[in-house]
């Protein structure tokens, strides 16, 4: 595929001047109405060292704002990567709503680079499958962006062996440019031709409609930036029309219709759930029981704790249930025992702005734990099809398509060879009257219960089949 | 000193029992009022190893809500540190208002461990001033944050090398544990004497009522749990007592007098400032020239641009001016010809909830360029002394004070072998008023101008003393 590209495309003498002004201008004016239609865009160069990444990258970034962008450099990154998922750090690089992240080099680094050599093959199911499975996280990452509603836009930029070598070579022969060329760039060049089927895999394999890849013959630097320009500008212009139209028939369709009810209808019987109901919730233990069990399995997890710690197994223990269930009371038991170095709570509340301004899985990705920690989640990416289904914060839309977003998730932390618990906590209706009202008795726990609390007690029907739906659909093995 | 300290003192059998639970419910109750004080709160661990550190810390969280605290592992940070200048990681983690950071370990390791010996001499002007600086930039950390309100709590674990040595051996005895002791901890455990002059000093120079050490004997934990849950809660006493007495008399004062005026009375003509006036704003450059000239220095910056990144040495470029005066312009004419994976540009606008959040200085701390890259921020620190000061968004000590701060900050970073460039662009009154003319005037333009442009116009003798006051006590050598 590579192969058949005409590298030598150019520019007639004076277009360069002729075409450039306006295309920044327009690009400029893009980014504008791209910051306030809250659209948040991914731009990412890769190609062959010595394409001329820096200098069309200067180029993209000069008509824009630079209030609205952030290039992220990906080839310094990585000491501490080998710690995490494979795609951890690109999440926690995902721009905010109406900002450009222009990434030089990207995730894609993660199929060529000798990333696969160096991680740690205990984690490791061999490399075929180890590469198999960068494909899938790839795909889910971009594609879950794309429906959140974010822009990608992938360029890879092309020359020829004989270029990159021309390019090298003048680098090298230049005593102020000399130093950019070292051993490792020439042995890249050498294995050129053997890149080739990885490039072209990648690129077929990663070309979706949602995150497309154009190839830019970058043998003429003027050909390339007008290129780029084009693209990104085109890019936009498409994106804004398609939220245009989409809100037009939205609105199309609520003027013919009713709107539909943003609170969802009490439950039919039939749609009533039968796991809850069918749990025995009278199943007790003594207390003597409970404290000699309690002393003895803490003493266990300590020494896990530190087991976990050598084998540099990330562990991830997510606490949801109904409120006034205890799970405040369940994670303090367990960090009773743990070293405080090695764990840290995490706990989800309403997201803040910042939190907003990402897709809703960003904030969990942030707190994924080191590899050898425990992540102790209170509340947690579930929310998504709990609170936000019930109380009308994500569309119906959004919460059917986080079960999942959710699978892919859990999915990537588990090949990466994390260890993932999930504790549902349930009380019945009854028990939780009853704690909440002991909690406003006693003045240490009154600033435990809230208006809310009690509100969201009113919902209780509502929760039960959120919750039910979502233990069916995410018990994955 | 520390061979004076009694490490015989323990607790009788069931004191411990008698007084933890109540020092926690109070320790809990705490945190919640100092929450709502918006009372940011340091805890420091400092101490020899096998100390007890992380069983300490776990007691002293158990009481805490995880929301409102974190946990930070100094010994674990570093990999990067000595691409910034040394106390720039700990500014990261400074906790927001409301909320507690616990460090385990923490800038002391800086006196302490191997880091001066890492430090890359070509910026080190030889460690014996670099401990120096090091002290004074401590002090000067610790100063401010406790200007800005928050509750410094250092405490120091100590053990007698005798324990240390038992406890060691009692770990490399254990096979569940032997892996925590390596040849790192015998070789310091061998340099226990030697370290004791060095932790002495650092404890007698930084010891000081805003920020003060407590030694903590730690032979008997359940003797140290005891004293460092007495010292938080004391500690956090004392200061929420101060915030109260501070209010009331504040109250009393302005029950007795008018309210002092929020905006600054307009200047008399002896105050007016003389730095503007005295400035030919008549300079000017022939177009011709002025390409040629453009791309001369372009040319030579883009190799110095390399040349910086070659000798890792970080660069802060910073841009202060009236508006309009074309701050961006020159930005634009700056980066067009550096490499993008270089530099950032860091605009500065109001700052949003979570900057506010932290101390002023916070948000340009982290945005501090790696060694090596050119950090250039449009618009600056010096908005405390501007904009803050004549809108009223700083008290007048607050501002007063931020003069020295801001001294001190660029000191660290000179220190540190960083380049310093600050710009101050000034147009007159007249040549605003067109240019903002002209921006409403023009399509392309219209965003660059808002209504808040043309009210702070309004200010310009306010501007212009601030501006020239802030001249007069930053300009140093």
């Amino acid at each position: 595929m590579l192969e058949k590209i005409d590298l030598s495309r150019k520019l007639e003498k004076g277009e360069f001047k002729a075409l450039a002004p306006s295309l920044m201008d327009r690009l400029g004016e893009l980014q504008r109405l791209a910051k306030s239609a809250q659209v948040p865009i991914l731009i990412l160069f890769e190609g062959w060292d010595a394409a001329g990444k820096g200098t069309l990258m200067n180029q993209l970034i000069q008509p824009l704002d630079p209030r609205g962008f952030r290039v992220h450099n990906v080839h310094e990154a990585g000491e501490n990567d080998r710690f995490y998922p494979p795609l951890k750090p690109f999440w926690d690089m995902t721009p905010p709503k109406g900002r450009i992240g222009i990434f030089n080099k990207s995730w894609y680094r993660l199929l060529t680079d000798d990333f696969l050599g160096e991680l740690d093959p205990a984690h490791a199911k061999g490399r075929k499958n180890l590469r198999k499975n960068l494909f899938d996280d790839i795909l889910s990452f971009e594609g879950q962006l794309a429906q959140d509603g974010n822009l990608i836009i992938k360029f890879f930029l092309h020359i020829s062996k004989k270029e990159q070598k021309k390019r090298l070579k003048k680098l090298s022969d230049n005593p102020c440019t000399q130093w950019r060329v070292g051993p490792k760039d020439w042995m890249r060049h050498e294995n050129y031709d053997a890149t080739i089927p990885l490039v072209e895999e990648f690129i077929l394999k990663t070309d979706k409609s949602h995150a497309p890849w154009t190839i830019v013959e970058a043998h003429d630097p003027d050909y390339a930036c007008i290129k780029i320009l084009t693209t990104v500008s085109g890019a936009i212009e498409a994106h804004l029309a398609r939220i245009e139209s989409t809100k037009s028939t939205q609105q199309r369709k609520s003027a013919k219709h009713e709107p539909s009810a943003a609170a969802p209808a009490t439950p039919s019987p039939t749609m009533a759930p039968t796991i809850f109901r069918n749990l025995d919730m009278n199943k007790t233990i003594s207390d003597s029981k409970y404290h000699q069990e309690l002393e003895d399995l803490q003493d266990k997890l300590t020494q896990i704790g530190y087991e976990l710690y050598q084998k540099r197994r990330p562990m991830v223990i997510a606490f949801e249930g109904v409120d006034a269930a205890g799970k405040g009371g369940c994670i303090k038991r367990l960090t009773q025992c743990l070293d405080p170095r090695g764990y840290e709570v995490i706990p989800t509340s309403a997201p803040n702005d910042w939190e907003k301004a990402h897709h809703y899985l960003w904030r969990f990705w942030t707190a994924f734990p080191k590899a050898g920690h425990i992540g102790i989640y209170d509340r947690t990416w579930y929310g998504r099809v709990l609170v936000e289904r019930v109380e009308g914060f994500a569309t119906e839309e959004e919460w059917k398509r986080a079960y999942a977003e959710i699978n892919e998730m859990e999915e990537q932390w588990l090949n990466y060879g994390a260890i993932l618990l999930k504790f549902w906590l349930q009380i019945d209706q009854d028990e939780q009257f009853q704690r909440f009202s002991l909690r406003e008795d006693t003045p240490q726990k009154q600033w435990k219960i809230t208006d809310e609390d009690w509100r969201n007690r009113d919902k209780w029907p509502l929760y039960e089949i959120a919750a039910e739906e979502m233990l069916l659909r995410t018990s994955t093995k």
